[in-house]
């Protein structure tokens, strides 16, 4: 049987026949984005729903590095107590140090410490959109039908909880898997790997134990991670309020997620995967651009970039990558904005951002040398390129371990790359065909699905809108609290009755044996 | 906002363009139905694969109630060891007294013991299968891409795993729990009611401790009703093998479920939800009974059946349903072969088989009248029509407990029913309003889907085909054993770590301790 494709079948048109509903009318949608990368696949979502007549409005900080105001949708611009330098520099503690210091395990408490302050400062800036009268005031009469946010930070929840909008959460998951645990989604720590554990879905008895110990720290991180969330939570709707109370009112997931990616686990109904939702559209290139990836011959190109994050390094580090892509065949398109040395060779061409995901799309493309940001592993999967991954902070470690373990990418370590261990990598996911054949069989299944990610993401906003929410797909679980929920207090009180059978039995039985040595010790006594 | 429909956009077809793949090749497929109310709606996932050029062979054992020929699929009979009259017994005795004896508690024991007498005549139909060389020998050779298969009865799983064929389950859950426990899909008691509890998703602490209780029993019973099938996979695959594990090789799950009707709960990756598959084709009515119902006028008719297996009752019952029926102003179409007074009412239309979906699809119903098995109930949502429900055995009760929970349903208990009982319970769901209301909200809920159930089938059916199984969706689960699963063996060796390092450091304070007074007793002693 050859590989194929599903074609819609009368089913379809007899199905949406026998609805007899009327046409989608334009629903009211308040977007409320994270900046960065974030904000890069949330966009095509908004862009989209705008072109299918929704009315959008999407909430901007006056400081933000990636959401602009565009011709499809409404943005309103709201002021927050700091620079755009500011904001930079707590960008850039993000990534500090990962070329210069080998990898250690307190980097995880110190990445913990920073991604706290930068969270401290973005909480600031939901103060100051909360306490804008004004604008609250407009958003308040503005009769919204769904409100869609990326809940890494609060300020959607808490706008969708004040306003009583339902919320559609757009993201590829949360830091210590608050979205997991606040959605009571189940997962056992038996086959489930924690973050930053090394752990894949298959673990031998130490790594389990490993496993365990890390979810403990996790809960620790958790608490950490959220203290200002939580305060924020209680401070502007109410003292037994905390952010994952608040989450767990979100009508629709809409998960940045695909089984090919990530490990299979268990799921509930309001979950929806749109993995690779950033790699449906392509556009055409620019046209050097174009005529530099086309001539590339037989050998093809490299597309090389450390996210949006990350556009230039150390020049003792760019050094190794000239002098590797130097002696490679393939020409390289770079995404680096930092020093080079001065020879750099014609092979080579740097750009201050580039269109990946459509390079990527390109027949001749070869290799993709990726920090192992989510996006560009989709991209990477969606148009089946093997990978030399360089993981920096955050979930890459992970993303990284994932694809390596499924045979599409080689890893390497940014601290001490050389020449020669980039030379060796490249030849590796070149030239060694496993790569490209197990990355082509899981592109072919990424990409075999009954609807397309943004077509799905787009129907469960418009469900939302047209139901007002998804209470049907909301677990019961959501009431209990934790002991109930695991049924402690059941298990205790059965074993207590079966404690108490017992220990009555035994006194039954002590009674009895009693009452015939009674009968016996007066004889005895008699005699 | 009004309520509207999703059109797929053009997002639907860049991504079908983008994959460039070729069109859907046909595939063979082996088809191990089961008898009764489960082949009607597998048929209509066998007959659109055939229309979609697919090569079926659907085994029908000789002897068969439901399960016959058809142009559009091939079908191979083969002889089983027992005649139709000795089947017809096996099926009344599931249905036996429901009519005549008030329900007790100790009919969970009887109808389970009926269950498993039924289900070990099966059996040995599938032994007979198996144990016919030729017919093993065609089917070998035949090159089948995948099985399809209802694991009801066993003899499809036996058949893919001996074939080495993946298995795609079409099923709507299996008798206690079965096929979740042997898919890994969590449950947690704390708000997944237990069958025959008598519980919904929200529970009371007592109904906790009763649903506990409950899941107990459920394993007991589990032991009971698969002994034979664990007996059946032992002797024909191999010693260390059980029905729960032949079940776990499942690529894909199709489960006519949906949670307009099931309670939101965990699910996995390899569950695809297809609940009201069986109502997305409607055929026109044969021309007496379009007559018929198109000329009962405003009031409009009522749909009244008791399921494929039940179509007769004891006089004086079906005296009762008469006399109610002859004081309503509605029609009745009703499905009988039993005996009646002889003045029937002129309203009321006996029919030995009616075509229930296309008649609930009337615009003119105004209520159904059902036991409440699934087929009807999904049918009773698609078109929004309020039911009165009698539930006989089996998962009735429980399904009929979930509409009354929904307030789309009246339940009335056939032992008891009434002429004034009936015609109550009519007037409610006709005449109060909410019960016409709740039904259509629900029923918009249901059929609004990204994509129509029987497509979806389709296509996890051609995934299995293409991709020669649904690897990426298995969860790790499976290699782990309950201990494992739950974590009991990392929470042992972390409790004994705790305990010994607890005991080790008592032992050193006592040292110290004995060491300090050790100091002081000489002393002590000298003066």
């Amino acid at each position: 049987m050859s590989r194929g494709v599903w074609f819609p079948s009368l089913g379809l048109l007899a199905w949406l026949c026998c609805l007899t509903l009327g046409p989608v009318e334009g629903g009211k949608v308040l977007v409320v984005p994270v900046d960065g990368s974030h904000w890069l696949s949330m966009k095509i979502l908004v862009k989209e729903l705008s072109e299918r007549g929704h009315e959008i409005l999407t909430l901007v900080p006056e400081t933000s590095m990636l959401i602009h105001g565009s011709e499809s949708f409404k943005t309103e611009v709201y002021p927050v107590p700091f620079t755009k330098a500011e904001l930079d520099g707590k960008f850039n503690e993000l990534r500090d140090g990962v070329f210069l210091k080998p990898p250690k395990v307190t980097d995880l408490f110190i990445n913990l410490q920073r991604l706290v302050n930068f969270t401290t400062v973005q909480v600031t800036a939901c103060e100051s959109l909360l306490n804008n009268q004004p604008l609250m005031g407009r958003l308040r009469e503005g009769g919204f039908d769904v409100l869609l946010t990326d809940p890494f930070l609060p300020c959607g929840s808490v706008l969708a909880h004040i306003f009583n909008i339902p919320a559609v959460y757009f993201l590829r998951g949360l830091p210590c898997e608050m979205d997991l645990k606040a959605n009571q989604v189940p997962s056992p720590r038996s086959y489930i790997p924690v973050a930053f554990s090394g752990n894949t879905d298959i673990m031998t008895f130490p790594q389990r134990v490993k496993n365990m110990l890390m979810s403990f720290l996790e809960s620790y991180m958790c608490r950490m991670i959220y203290a200002h969330f939580d305060d924020l939570a209680r401070k502007y709707i109410g003292d037994d309020m905390t952010y994952s109370k608040l989450l767990s009112n979100g009508a629709i997931w809409l998960l940045r997620y695909d089984f090919t990616f990530e490990w299979p686990r268990p799921l509930l109904p309001n979950m929806v995967f749109i993995g690779g939702i950033n790699c449906g559209k392509k556009s055409p290139l620019p046209a050097d651009l174009q005529e530099f990836v086309d001539g590339s011959g037989d050998d093809g190109f490299i597309v090389f970039t450390l996210g949006s994050l990350v556009s230039s390094m150390p020049m003792e580090k760019a050094k190794q990558f000239v002098d590797a892509f130097r002696q490679i065949p393939q020409r390289v398109v770079w995404r680096y904005t930092g020093d080079l040395p001065k020879d750099l060779p014609k092979n080579v061409r740097l750009m201050k951002w580039l269109p990946q995901n459509d390079l990527l799309a390109h027949p001749k493309v070869r290799a993709f040398i990726t920090h192992g940001g989510t996006h560009g592993i989709y991209e990477g999967i969606c148009h089946a390129v093997p990978m030399l991954m360089f993981p920096l902070f955050g979930d890459q470690g992970d993303n990284v371990h994932r694809m390596v373990a499924r045979g599409v990418a080689v890893k390497l370590g940014i601290y001490d790359v050389t020449t020669e261990s980039l030379l060796a990598g490249l030849n590796t996911i070149i030239h060694d065909k496993s790569y490209k054949e197990n990355i082509v069989r899981l592109s072919e299944i990424h990409l075999d699905r009954p609807v397309p990610p943004l077509d799905l993401a787009v129907f469960w906003t418009e469900f939302v809108i047209r139901h007002k929410g998804a209470e049907h797909l909301r677990v019961a679980a959501h009431d209990l609290n934790w002991i109930q929920y695991h049924s402690l207090d059941v298990i205790g009180i059965l074993i207590l009755i079966i404690i108490t059978f017992l220990w009555m039995t035994l006194k039954c039985c002590l009674f009895c044996t009693r009452k015939c040595c009674g009968r016996g010790t007066p004889k005895k006594k008699k005699e």
